[in-house]
C-alpha cells in the first residue's frame, strides 16, 4: 500500500514541490501530506472563519487551534515526517513538530543545510537520516519503499 | 484519503443536513457519521431488541449499551469529532462524547451558541476550534482538508 | 466502511450461520469472522503441521499458538466482538477472548441461553449487550450500523 | 497502596466532605482528589495569574486552561472517579470529565439523584455503579478495598 | 521493590493462603492481592450497598459491576497475574479475568488440575508458566523475584 | 482483507521466495514484505545517499538509520511476523526484529534449524509458533487465514 | 504525592532558580528536574565520556544521544512540563520538547517574553497557560497543587 | 527517585558487578536489576519447579517461559536498559531484549567490543550511547542522573 509521507516545516521554499517531482519521477508509491503552506491563509485561518479578535494573540491562538485540526492529524496519520529548517525565522514549528512525531514513535528524515547542525542536534539525533537535499530524500524514500539505490 | 468526521450532540434541529450539505457543495472529501438522531428510535432500542423492562433506569440502560456499540466505535474511527450543544435539554451525552474524544486524542470543533460560553469553556477549551454555525464548520472542514478560506 | 465483527466462542451449533444469514437479508455491511470451527481440525492444527507430540500438553500447546495467531489477530482487527456461549462444555477460551476483548476496550455482545445468567454476569457486566438468540444479534448490527429497529 | 480517589462534578453541595468523612470513619486507605471548588477562584484564574482580558470567552479559556492542568492530571492518577451531578447548572463539565475518564479505562462511579436517571442514562451506562448518595459510594469503597458490606 | 500479585479465580478451597504462607515463609518481597472471595458477600454487594432488584438479571448486574471496580484496577495493578481454575462450577469470570490480563501485556501463571488440560489450553497457551500446586507458585514466584530455585 | 506478514531475518538463503511461492500456489490473500535483502546495497545505502563517513561506525550507524525506516515501519504495519535465523553469521538483527514485534504484540512465527534450539528458548517462547521449514509457514498461513490443514 | 515538573528550555538565565525559590518559599510539594543546564558539559558528554569524534557532527550526535537518556526519560515521569523560551539562540530543543510532550498528553506551560508570541503560537496553542514570568509559573503550580491564587 | 536500570544480556563476565560498584563508589540512586544470571539454575528452572521435560524443546520451553516473567516484568519497569553483548557465544536473547525494549520507547545503552560494531549496527542505532566498558556506563548513568562529567 501507498506510505504516507507528511512534509513539516519551512514554507518558504520549494523543497516540497522538488521531493514530489522526484518522487513522481521515480515513480514511488507514496501519498504526501503537508501544513498549509500559504502564509498569509494560514495566518488568517482563526479570524477569517470563526470571528475577528482584538488581542493578536487571540487571533494566533483561533488560527493554530484550526491549522492543528490538521497538522496532528496527518502526522497520526502519517508513516514517514520529514522535517525541513530552512536558513530563516525561528521554524519552532518544524521542531514541534519533529518532537510530536518521535514521541508517536514516526521514523524521522531531518532536511537542513549544514550551518544548523549544531542547533539541530537533538532532532538530528532523534531523527533516522538527516539529509541536506530534497533530493537526497526522494533516494531515502526510494530506498525504504523499493530497496534501490540512486543510479 | 477522506476523512472521518463523526458529528456528536444534539438531534433536535438541522445542524447535521447543514453541514452535509455545505460540505457537498464544497466537494470536500468528507465523511460523516452520528449517533442515531431520531430521538423515539434510541430510546426504544434496548427493550425492542432485547426485551422488555419492568423499571426505566434499566430500559435506560439497555439502551445506552446498545447506542454506545455505534458512537464509541465512531468515534474510535473519527478524525474529526464535531460536538453540537443546542439550546434545550441537558445534553450531558454530548458533553461525555466530547471528554471521550479528547481523551483519545481526537481534534474536536465544538459548536454552540455564544449564550453557552461560560457553561461550556472546559469543552471550548478542549476543542480546537469553537464555531457558533454549521457554516463555520463547514469552512473549518474545508481548510482543513483543502488549505483554502471561505470566498 | 464495513464493519468487521468476530464472532467468538461455542462451535457445535448454527448461531454463526444464523446471525450471518440475518446480516446478509438485512443487507448489513459487515465483514464477519471466527477462529476455525472444525473441532478436529482445529485440535490438530499444532501436530498436523508443526510436528507431532508424546505428550498430550504439548500437543494442545503447539496447536493453541497456531491457533491464537488467527484469533487474536482477528480481534484486534475487529469494531464489535460477539461471544457465544452454548448449552455444554466448559467453553474457556469463549471467557478468555471476552476478556481479551474488553481490556482492548472493543464493544463486545454477549449471547448465550438465560440459564447461563449468573455464571456469565461478570461477562454479561463487561458487554454492551446481552442476547439469547442470533436474531437479536442481528438486530443489534442493523442498528449499530443503520440506526434501524426490528420491523 | 492507598487508592486514589478522584471526585468530579458539582461544587455547590457538600458531597465531598460527606464522602471523606464516611471514609475517615471507615478507616478506608484512600486518597481524594478534587477540582478547585471554590466557584469565584475557579473563575478568576486565568486572569488572576495570566492577565486581564477584555473578552470574557478568553478569560474563561485561560482560567479553564490553568483548571486543566489540575484535573486531568489528577484524573490520570486516580484509580476510582467518582462523578457527582447535583440539582442545578448545566454541569457540563461533570460530563465531559466522565467521557475522559471512561476512554482512559478509569472505573466510574456516577451519583445522582433519581430525577437525572434518564438524563444521564450514558454516563450511568459507563459507570461501573450508580449512586444516590455520598454514603453509597463510601459503601462502594468500602466493598472494592475492603471486601466488606456496610453494617 | 515489592511485586504485585493478583490471584484471579477459584474461591472455594484455601490456595490463596497456602500460596500467601509459602511466599512468607520464603520470605519474598510480595504483594497480593485478590478478588473478595466470600461468595456471598461479592453476590449481594450490588444491592446491598445500591438498592434491591426485582430481576435476578439486574441483581448480578449491579453486583458485577462494584466486583469489577476491584478486579480490574488490581489486574492493572499487578505485576503477575495467577489464574486459579478448581475442580468445579463454570469460572468463567477467571477465564475472562486471564484474557483481560493477557490483552494488557500481564505475565500470567495458570494453576489448575492436568483433568482440565485440554479444555484450559488456550490459556495455558497465553500462561507463561502452567502449574498444578500452589506450592509451585511459590516457587516460581521466589524464583522471578531472587532468583533460586526450590531446595 | 489481506494479511500483512513481514519476514524478517536471514538474507542468505531462498527462504522468502519459497514461502511466496507456496502462498501463491495455496491461493492466499496474503501481502508480504521484508527488509532489504540485497547485502551490499543494505550496508552502503547510508553512505551512498547521505555522503561519505570516514568510521565505519558512522557509515553503518547512517545506514541502520535509513534501513530501520523501513523495517519498523514494515513490521508495525504486519499483522504477523516470521523471524528466520539461518545457520551462519550472528544474526543479532533478526532477534532484535523479534523482541520488537513482540513488545508491539505481534504474532511471531520462528523459523529455524533444530540446532539452534536451545540458542532460541527465548524466542521460541516468544513465538505462537516454531517451524524448520518454509512450507511449514505457509501451512501455518494457510491455516490461519483460511482454515485448512495441508493436504 | 509530590508532583514532577520539568522545567525544559533555555538555560542562559536563572529562570529555573526563580521558579524553585518561589515554589519553596510556597512550600509546595512539588519535585523539579531539567536537562543538565551547564552547556559545555551538555555539549562535551558525548565524547567526554564514549570516545573523541573527528566530526562535528558525530560529537553532538554521541552528546545528543545521551542528554536524550536523561530528557526523554525526566519528560515521561513528568506531570507537568514547563518550556522556557529565551531572548537568544534557536532554541529549538525547547520546541522539540514541547512537542514530544504535546504527543505523551503532558500538560505544558509556556514561558517567554511577549515578543515571540506569533512565532511560538502553535506552542502556546498546545499549552494550557502561557507564562511571561517565572513568578506566574509559581502562580500556576500553587493554584495546581493547592487551589490558591496568589495574595 | 531512584532510576530503574535493567543489566540485560551476557552472563559470563563480570561486567554486572564492575557497573554496581561503580554506581555505588559515585553514590548514584540507581536501583540494578538483572535476569537470573547462574546459567544452570536458569536453563533448569522450568523442569525443577513445573516438572521433567522428555524433549529438550519443551524443557528450554518452560524454563524460558519462567524466566520471561522476571525479565520483561523488569524490563517494562526500567528507567533505562543496557545491553551487553560479550565475546562468545549467540546471544540472541541479549538482542531480543534490546528490540522489547526499543518497541517500548525505553532509552538503550548498548554495551560491547569494538569488535561486534558491523554486526550489531541495527541494535546501536537503536541505542542512545554505544559503550565498550562497564566503566563508560557508570560515567553515562553519573551524567543523566547528576549532569557530571567524570573526573
Amino acid at each position: 500500500m501507498a506510505w504516507n509521507v507528511y512534509l513539516a516545516g519551512e514554507i518558504h521554499s520549494d523543497w516540497r514541490e522538488r521531493i514530489a517531482a522526484g518522487a513522481e519521477d521515480a515513480g514511488l508509491d507514496v501519498t504526501f501530506s503537508s501544513p498549509v503552506t500559504d502564509h498569509g491563509t494560514s495566518d488568517e485561518v482563526g479570524v477569517a472563519i470563526l470571528g475577528e479578535e482584538r488581542d493578536a494573540f487571540w487571533k494566533d491562538h483561533k488560527g493554530a487551534g484550526v491549522n492543528a485540526i490538521r497538522t496532528q492529524t496527518l502526522i497520526r496519520q502519517a508513516d514517514v515526517v520529514v522535517v525541513r529548517f530552512g536558513e530563516q525565522y525561528k521554524q519552532w514549528n518544524a521542531a514541534f513538530d519533529a518532537g510530536y512525531a518521535a514521541a508517536l514513535g514516526k521514523p524521522i528524515v531531518a532536511l537542513h543545510p549544514e550551518e544548523h547542525n549544531h542547533a539541530l542536534k537533538e532532532i538530528d539525533r532523534a531523527a533516522m537520516a538527516t539529509a541536506e537535499t530534497p533530493e537526497q530524500v526522494v533516494d531515502v524514500l526510494r530506498y525504504v519503499l523499493e530497496g534501490r539505490l540512486p543510479a
